[in-house]
């Protein structure tokens, strides 16, 4: 029994550690870039690196509210980076503050991250409800976890083309 | 202890699913693309559609030894998509035979995956030793499927820039 729980925080591990390796890539990427460079487009006419970013941002401070760990800390951001495309001709906020935005939301997450337990993270997150979870346990906090670092992976690969 | 053995394989199944998933946009996207527009730049000058699709099936493929499942299929595959950038001049399978070497890799993957259960899944990968793996239990099979899956997504999201 002892192993099993191991096991379970082992696999709960690999995904954290999945989340982390790629929120690195993204600092590393950030910081390797300058701020004209990541003010430019990934290529011809698409999606400027400063939208991407702050896209990144928005979808990581609405783990909040869908893990339940709080409110979204720059509710600003969902309008500009969520609801409209980059050229909707929404004023963004500069570079040095998305990055600056981009750490304090790692951090409130980094912080929750270190609380939770396996089972906590086996629970169902705020968009599906205590019904629908008995039936659906896959959709759970992990999950979004899983789901968020891929689409995370997604847009780093675009904005390595600003480099 | 039934509920744990549950847990564990509920978190594998999360995994199996991601990967699962970001396969079938993989298919969707390439399916959507001509293939002229396979074989464009993803932007200006950087890699084309054909050579990161043929990287794809590589790193795909080589799962089936670093799993312990088997040997490579397209051993040739490996000179041109993993060891050389995309204009080394070396020549390239046509596209769609490409997507047909992308469809037998994932069948045969699949296959595989199918047996394998949550210790399979836990136990060591094939480039790490049985001695470092007594200290280092992360490095196991589903830790490098998790890291695949998220190195698929980084390049679908520059593949997207095709359409």
């Amino acid at each position: 029994m002892e192993n099993l729980v191991d096991k379970s925080q082992l696999l709960v591990k690999l995904v954290l550690n999945a989340w982390d390796t790629q929120n690195k890539f993204l600092q590393e990427l950030i910081s390797s870039l300058t701020d004209e460079q990541l003010a430019g487009e990934i290529s011809p006419g698409r999606n400027s690196g400063t939208y991407l970013l702050g896209h990144l941002v928005a979808v990581s401070d609405a783990l909040l509210p869908l893990l339940g760990f709080g409110p979204l800390l720059f509710p600003e951001l969902e309008e500009i980076f969520l609801k409209n495309p980059d050229k909707s001709g929404l004023q963004k906020p500069e570079i040095p503050q998305l990055k600056l935005m981009l750490q304090e939301v790692n951090q409130e997450l980094a912080a929750h991250f270190k609380l939770a337990d396996e089972d906590e993270w086996m629970s169902r997150h705020m968009a599906v409800s205590p019904e629908s979870f008995i039936n659906e346990p896959h959709r759970n906090k992990l999950n979004v976890l899983i789901s968020r670092t891929n689409h995370m992976a997604n847009h780093i690969g675009q904005m390595t083309l600003l480099r």
